[in-house]
């Protein structure tokens, strides 16, 4: 854990997607254009605007058309979205979309619970919609969810990890996000696992996604830092979580993170301040606190008077 | 970050001092000493018991002598108390106090605005308390406040927090806490100062003890567990806190921090099940909820029946 002597981390704000499908509310379009646009000058390297779901599955994102056609694109920023299926990825090739990402789990339990089918059709569909957005010119990021673990199968081993890999590589996508869906990773298992991937595939271009259920999400950044990963997915204020984990924490906070990073010599070309305001501006826009904690203490370098008594 | 392959670490729980003398409320005498016998058969290395201050600064305490005569001692469970002054310290002696905790800050405005006296004052009352507690026979240890920042003057330079060390070590104290105390340490840091800390006080017995205050108090202890740092203060349910921080959380948490490290294959001998049950009751100890992570999402073992759909 050597100071970081301003090596570059990216980061990959996931608030609008991850974030706002767990919301029961519907963020009025001019919110998320207007959060989304001030994400964007804010620094981070990539954004994922929305979901190409049905309206049906997901009320929350319906409006991914709008919001992707009436965001102001910054120079160097990713706009990703995920892509459910051929159909998702037709409609966000249509509005311009720089990146579709796919999802599916490492646990067969999980990708029939969450998707309603097997990893096999999951791996069939990544094929078409790869090919599909190779022709646009797109780019793919295909999450791996409950890579470290699954709530129903519980331990994923590396040699699954492995052999989806492969098949991913396979399918034509050339960048995977191991994502600890339901937060059961512990850092040396991400160390670990995050090590044998880098050495393995060292063309992926390879992201960490981490959850905090269970306290331990800068940890595991750290266990990935130290395994050589440079990209991390993070949600502004927390936002986020699992339906299988009521009470718990949600994604890795973005603001928190980039706090994290800096403080320890990272470059993460992020305006921590300006985060910090959008942080702010979150509970008016979800009806509810977020668990964000720079948020509620301020950054570690804030300062204070001393009390009275102090001055003599 | 290797697999700890069963790597002892002692769990020192802090929360009936550093957590309760936060809260508004007396705590009944009786509830505290059964919290301390659960406690003691959980597995728990080190119990800070209270604090012999005066009843008047911290209401929330003044049952100091109740507690020490009343709980059942389980052998290898070291029984510490903060003793603020020599008369602390003659009153936790007369309880049989195993250990007591000396407190003072690396920053001399902090020291000011905390006890009221200079950082010479502290050194000089040390020295008078260590030579009571050594002709006790009677263990001290000295608990370094703001050893990474302060909210006050900022970052403590490392020549700063080695200068108060040898003197320290000068007034016969041979056990030193690092303590975070507001949240302000990174985990580059971290690794730094406790493993240049190591190299220069090899038989130091040397304690970390981080807050959370700002989302990387397990992170941080990664940085320590990397410099070799064996010891760790952490607060049941991640009471505590800084009066600094309005809104921001406490201490790191005994089950978050038990949690992460069984996960990582350290042998912590302690019983996660048995703290988690009574971190489940302090909410009503106390009357709010408490941050603790692990208590809302349950530990990473924990597995999830399928959905229906998922059974075919």
């Amino acid at each position: 854990m050597k100071p970081a002597a301003g090596k570059r981390i990216f980061i990959q704000e996931v608030v609008l997607r991850d974030g706002f499908q767990m919301e029961p509310i519907f963020i009025p379009t001019d919110v998320k254009v207007e959060l989304i646009d001030r994400l964007s000058r804010s620094g981070v390297a990539k954004i994922e605007a929305t979901s190409f779901t049905s309206p049906r599955a997901i009320p929350a994102l319906a409006d991914a058309e709008a919001v992707m056609h009436r965001i102001t694109r910054v120079p160097g920023v990713v706009y990703a979205a995920l892509v459910p299926n051929a159909r998702g990825c037709e409609r966000a090739l249509e509005c311009g979309t720089d990146e579709v990402n796919v999802v599916m789990s490492a646990s067969q339990t999980h990708n029939q619970a969450n998707l309603r089918m097997s990893c096999e059709d999951s791996l069939r569909q990544f094929t078409a919609i790869a090919q599909m957005a190779r022709e646009a010119g797109t780019a793919v990021n295909a999450s791996l969810a409950t890579a470290f673990g699954c709530p129903f199968e519980g331990t994923i081993s590396a040699s699954r990890v492995m052999e989806l890999l492969d098949r991913i590589a396979d399918a034509g996508i050339g960048n995977v996000a191991l994502c600890d869906t339901t937060g059961m990773a512990n850092p040396a298992q991400v160390a670990e696992l995050c090590s044998q991937v880098r050495q393995r595939y060292s063309q992926l271009g390879l992201t960490a996604h981490f959850h905090n259920t269970r306290g331990m999400g800068l940890a595991n950044v750290l266990g990935a830092l130290e395994a050589g990963i440079e990209r991390f997915d993070a949600s502004l204020g927390g936002l986020g979580g699992c339906p299988y984990a009521p009470g718990a924490s949600g994604n890795i906070c973005t603001e928190d993170l980039v706090h994290m990073l800096q403080a320890m010599g990272y470059h993460t070309g992020v305006d921590l301040d300006a985060l910090l305001a959008l942080a702010r501006w979150l509970p008016e826009i979800v009806g509810h606190e977020v668990p964000g904690q720079v948020l509620a203490a301020g950054p570690s370098s804030r300062r204070y008077a001393p009390p009275a008594a102090c001055s003599v």
